[in-house]
C-alpha cells in the first residue's frame, strides 16, 4: 500500500500515523519527493482500512498495491477451480448450461421444462422458489413448496438444481439443493455470505447491480474465508444510463475475472438484457469470451397467455440455441 | 398503465394478452393509431408485472401511469409524516441532527461523543454496533456489546439512538433501540424489510448505491405494507463514474421525494462524500434544499492516532457546524 | 407520442396545449381514465420537442411511440447498408478489420505497420493524424503531415484509410481519405456532423462516452439528413462506475442496433478496455455477437521502449489474432 | 507520478522504460518491496501519458501524484479568480444571476425577458442563438439574427450577455458578446477550446455529461494554456441511472472545485433537472454550498401555449426566487 502525503504534513500527525501503522505490523519505506512525501507500506496490509487512511488530514491519496482478497486470488491459487455438482462439472473447460423458469409455478411446469432443457443439452436446472421482487404486492414465489417441485424435477431428469437463497432463516430448507444462488441484491448481505460459507453446498454469487470487480470478489472472499471454497461468480449486468436494455451486460468481466481469480464464471444474459431476443447474441458473445457457462431462462406454460413472456425463451427456441452454443464453444476452444 | 403494441401484432397473442389482463381485473381501452395500437389499462395495476408485459413478443413498450407504491405515496397521504422518537420529532419542520461515531468502539468513546454532540445541538445519537464491511478481514463491529454501550450513552444524555440492523437473526437485540437503520446494501433485502415491518420501531432506510427513487420507495412500501408506517428515508450518495468523492450525493432527492412521498428525508453527507471537509458544504446544501435532517459522523478518541479520521469530524468541529446548520435552517424557513 | 396529463389539469392550459399541437399538424386522440387523461398524438411527431412537452405544468409524462430517426431507421430501410470502400466492403456479412497505430508517428512507422496488418488479414488501415488529447500539453498528432504518411501507406499496401476529423476547418485536408472518423467526444458536435453530411466520404461515428443508442442514431441521422447515407457506427465503450477497464464495452449494442438500424456496426475493443490483453477476448465476443468489423490498435516501433504499449498489440500478436477472428467469424456464420 | 511494477518484471523492458523516462527529463526513485517494485517519478510529469505507461506489460498500475493542470490549479494560484464583465463581477463573493430564455425566439421576446429579469435582480442575460439540438429536425436557433436580438436586449437593459458558441466558424460573430459559453457536448471539442483560448472574451465551460472533475479542469486548461485566463466553470448535471430528473446535479462539484481551482463556479439547475419546479430547491442548495452564481432559464411569451414550458420559469416566478436567493446568499455568507 502506498500513502501519498499532502505537502508539508503536520509533523505530529505524521508521527502518530507512522506509529499507528507500525503497531499494525507493517514496515514503512519513506520516499521524499520534491513536492510530496510517499510512504510505502510493506507487509500484510489486508487488514488496513484504505478509506480510513485516505481520509486523514495529512493524506492526499492512498493506493493499494496488493489485492485485498486472498482465497479468491489467482496469484495464490493459479489453477482453475472446478466444481463437481453431481454428475456435472462447472469450470475447467466445460460449458455449463443452467436453464429453467424464472419462478417455479407448479410441479407440472417445472418438470416439463426440466425434461425439455435436459433434452436440449442443459446440464443444470435453474428455478426460483424464493423470489426477490421489487414490489411487496408481486408474487413472492412458492417458497418451500417450490423447492420440493424442483427436487421432483431433479429426480425425473437427473439435472442438479440451482436456486436462490434470500435469507439465513431459509437455510435449513436448502440442505438438499445442489447449488445455492445468492442474488444480486444480496451480494453484500454479509451475514448471509458468512452463513453460506459455513455450509458445504457450492455457492453462486451474482454480481450486484453496481458492484465493482473487487467488491464482488470480496463477497466471494467472505464465503471462502468462512470455509467454503466452492464459489461461482455470475455476471448479470450492471446499471448504467442506457435504459433500452434492463442492464448493461459486462462481457469484459469474463477475461478480467479469469485473470484476477480462479473461480468459474457464469453469464446470465436473460436478466441482464430483459429481452428474450437478446439472449442468443449475448450468449454467443459470452461463450466466445470464455465464459464457463450460461444461466438462461426457459419458460413453457402453454395454457398461459404470457407463455412467450419476459426474458424467457420457449423450450423449442432453447433447444437449437443450446446446440449452437455447444458448437460455438467447441469452435472457440479449437482456436487456442 | 399503457401498453404500446408492435406494428401488426399477432392476433392470437393479442387476444390472450387481453384475456389475461381482464382476468387480473383491469379494464382495457384500445386506441388504434396510424402505426401502433395502444392499450390503456384502467383499474388497480399495482399487481401487474411491468417487466413481464414489456417482454411479450407483441409489446413494444409499457409505461406505468400510476406509481406502484401506495402507502408511501403522497397522493394518498397528503400530510407530512412526523415521527416521534422519545422527546424529539423527525419531520414536520424540525431539523434532526443525528451524530455519532461510525463504529462504537468502547463505552467511554461513545459516551464522550454522545455528550459532546448533545451539547452541540444534536438530537439523536448514531453509532454502528453491527458493521457491514466490504472485507471479511475488517473489524465487524462490537455487536450486542456495542448496542449496550449505545444504551449507556442514551441514559447519560437522553439522546435516542439509531443503529443498523444487518440480519433478521439480530432483531431480538434491537428491542430497545429507538430507530432501526437499514443500510444501503440491504435496501432490497426484502425479508429483512418485511421483518422490520412487523415490529414497531421506526425504520430508516438508506438508499441503495444504484437504486432509483421508485425502487427506494418500494422498499419503504415493503415495510409499510407489513404494518409499520414509521419509515424514514436517508440519501447517502449514488454510484457514478466520478471517483473523486466516494459517491455522488443526490441533493435533488430531497425535493423530488418531498413531492412523491410524505415520509421524512435525511441526508448523510459523511458516507456520500467520504471526505470530512465536504461534510459542511453538503450539509448546508441539504438544509437549503429542505432536508428534514442530517446524519453526520463525529469521532473523538484523543488517544488514537487516527482521531481526525475518515469522513468523521471531531466534536470541536461539529459544535460550530451544528450551530451554523440550525441558523441556516431558520434562515431557509424564513424565506417561505 | 403519448402525453399523460396530471390529475385535474388546468382547463385553459389543456386547451392551449391541444391548440398548439394541432397547429403542429398532429391529430389528438383523448382517452380519459379513472385517474389520468391521456392524449395520443397521431401523425408526424418527429419535430415535437419531447422535453418541452414533458415540462409543461399539466403534463405528468410523455412517451414517444415512434423513433425520432428516419433515415437511420430499419423500419423504413429494411435491408442492411453495405458500404463500398475501394476494394473492400463494410457490412453485408463481411468482417472488416481496421488495424493500425493510435497515432501516426512517422512514415516508416505507419508503412511498416500497414504492411504487417495487411499481411495479417486487415482490410483497412487506421491511424490518427489529428489526435483528441485530454491534455493541452500532450502530443496533438502530426496533423496534415500525418495524413500524407497514411496516404503513402495506402499506396504501398492498397489498404483504404480511416482517420479522425476533429474540426470543420480541417475538412479540406480529408478530401483523399477513405473513411472519415468522428470521435466519441465529437459525437454531438452537430455542426461537424452536418459538414460531413454535406460531403461524400463514408463517415464512421464513434459512440459518445455516455450516449444512449437513440442519441447515437440521431447523430447518424444528422449526417444522413444532410445527404450522406454512408454512415458506420462504432461502439468504443461507455462510462460506468467500474474503473478496472477504461470503459465498459457494451456488446449488446451490436444486436440492439442490428434491430434498430440498417447501418454497419464496428467494435473498438482497444479504446474500450484500455488494456491490450483484453483486445482478443472482447474481439471474439464482438464477432460472436455479429459485429460487422473491428477497429484494433496495432503498434510496432521496435526502437522504442514503449513498443508493447497501451491498448496496442504488436504486429506479431495481431497476425494470429486476425486469423482466429476470421476463423471464428466463419464458425459463427455457419451457425445460422 | 508513481509506477507500480508487476511482480518479477522483465529486466530489459524495465531498463528501456527507465531510459525512456529519463529521456523525458524525470528523475526516478526505485523502491523495492516484498512483492512489488515501485518507481517514484520526480520532476515535470505533466507531459507523460499516464494511459500509455499504465498499459505497459511490466506495469501493474500508475498513480498520478500531481494534478495534470497548472493554470487552473489553485496550488499555483491561491487567490480566487474574479472576472469583470462590464459592470458586473463573477466570483469573489458575489452571486451572479444569469437569466433568460433557452432559445432566442424574437426581439420582443428577449427584450421583454431581459427587462423582467433585470428588474428581478439578474446580473446577466443568457439566451441561445445557436442551439445544440439532439435532432436535426428540431429548431436549430436563430443564429446570427439571435445574437443581434441579444445585443438589442443588452442595450435596453445594460445586462451583459452570455451565449453559446458551437463551432469555430461562428467565432467572428461572437466579437461583441460578453461571455462565450461552451456547451456540455463541446467540452472536449479541443479545437474549439483552443480557438476561444486565443481570443479575449471570458469563456464559460459547461461540464460534459460524463466528465470527471479532472477532465473538466483540463478543458479549462486548454483555454488557459492558449492565453485566456478568464474561464468560468458551469455544472449542469451528470448522467446517471436515475431517470426521474434529466441528469443528476452534482452539488459537491462546488466545494470540490473550490479546493482544486481558483476559477468561478456557476450552477445550471434548469438543464440539470429538466423540471422547472426543481429549479428553486436546487438553486438554494447551490447557493448554500457556495456557488458563485446560477444560470436559470426564464421564459415569457404570453401568446404562446407553451409559455409555462420546459425547465423555464415565468418572469413572475423568477422575481421572488431571485430575491430569496440573494437573501439566502447573504445568510450563508453571514455564517462564515
Amino acid at each position: 500500500m502506498i500513502v501519498i502525503l499532502k505537502q508539508n504534513p503536520n509533523r505530529d500527525q505524521l508521527e502518530s500515523l507512522i506509529a499507528w501503522l507500525q503497531e499494525k505490523g507493517v514496515t514503512i519505506h519513506t520516499s521524499i519527493g520534491e513536492a510530496n512525501t510517499i510512504l510505502g507500506l510493506v507487509g500484510d496490509t489486508s487488514k488496513l482500512d484504505i478509506d480510513l487512511i485516505a481520509a486523514l488530514d495529512i493524506v492526499e491519496d492512498v493506493k493499494r498495491v496488493q489485492e485485498p482478497y486472498k482465497n479468491a486470488n489467482r496469484k495464490f491459487h493459479p489453477e482453475d477451480t472446478v466444481i463437481q455438482v453431481r454428475d456435472t462439472r462447472i469450470g475447467g473447460g466445460t460449458l455449463t448450461l443452467m436453464a429453467g423458469p424464472c419462478s417455479v409455478e407448479s410441479e407440472d411446469q417445472v418438470v416439463a421444462i426440466a425434461k425439455a432443457v435436459k433434452a436440449a443439452g442443459a446440464t443444470m436446472l435453474r428455478g426460483g422458489a424464493f423470489k426477490p421482487r421489487t414490489s411487496p404486492y408481486a408474487f413472492q414465489g412458492l417458497g418451500a413448496t417450490g423447492l420440493e417441485y424442483l427436487k421432483v424435477a431433479r429426480q425425473e431428469t437427473g439435472l442438479p438444481i440451482v436456486t436462490e437463497l434470500m435469507d439465513i432463516t431459509q437455510l435449513p430448507l436448502f440442505k438438499d439443493v445442489d447449488v445455492i444462488q445468492i442474488g444480486a441484491r444480496n451480494m453484500q448481505n454479509f451475514d448471509l455470505l458468512k452463513a453460506v460459507g459455513h455450509q458445504d453446498k457450492p455457492v453462486m454469487i451474482k454480481r450486484g447491480m453496481s458492484a465493482t470487480y473487487e467488491e464482488w470478489l470480496m463477497s466471494a472472499e467472505y464465503v471462502m474465508a468462512s470455509g467454503n471454497e466452492n464459489v461461482i461468480l455470475c455476471e448479470r449486468g450492471i446499471r448504467t444510463f442506457e435504459s433500452y436494455t434492463r442492464n448493461t451486460l459486462d462481457i469484459a468481466a469474463i477475461p478480467v475475472l479469469r485473470t484476477l481469480t480462479h473461480l468459474p464464471i457464469i453469464i446470465d444474459p436473460s436478466h441482464a438484457t430483459g429481452k428474450y431476443w437478446l439472449v442468443e447474441p449475448m450468449s454467443r458473445a459470452a461463450v466466445a469470451a470464455g465464459a464457463d457457462g450460461l444461466q438462461i431462462e426457459v419458460h413453457n406454460d402453454p395454457a398461459h397467455a404470457l407463455c412467450d413472456g419476459p426474458q424467457s425463451l420457449k423450450p423449442e427456441i432453447f433447444a437449437p440455441l443450446a446446440q449452437k452454443l455447444l458448437k460455438l464453444h467447441e469452435a472457440v476452444r479449437a482456436l487456442d
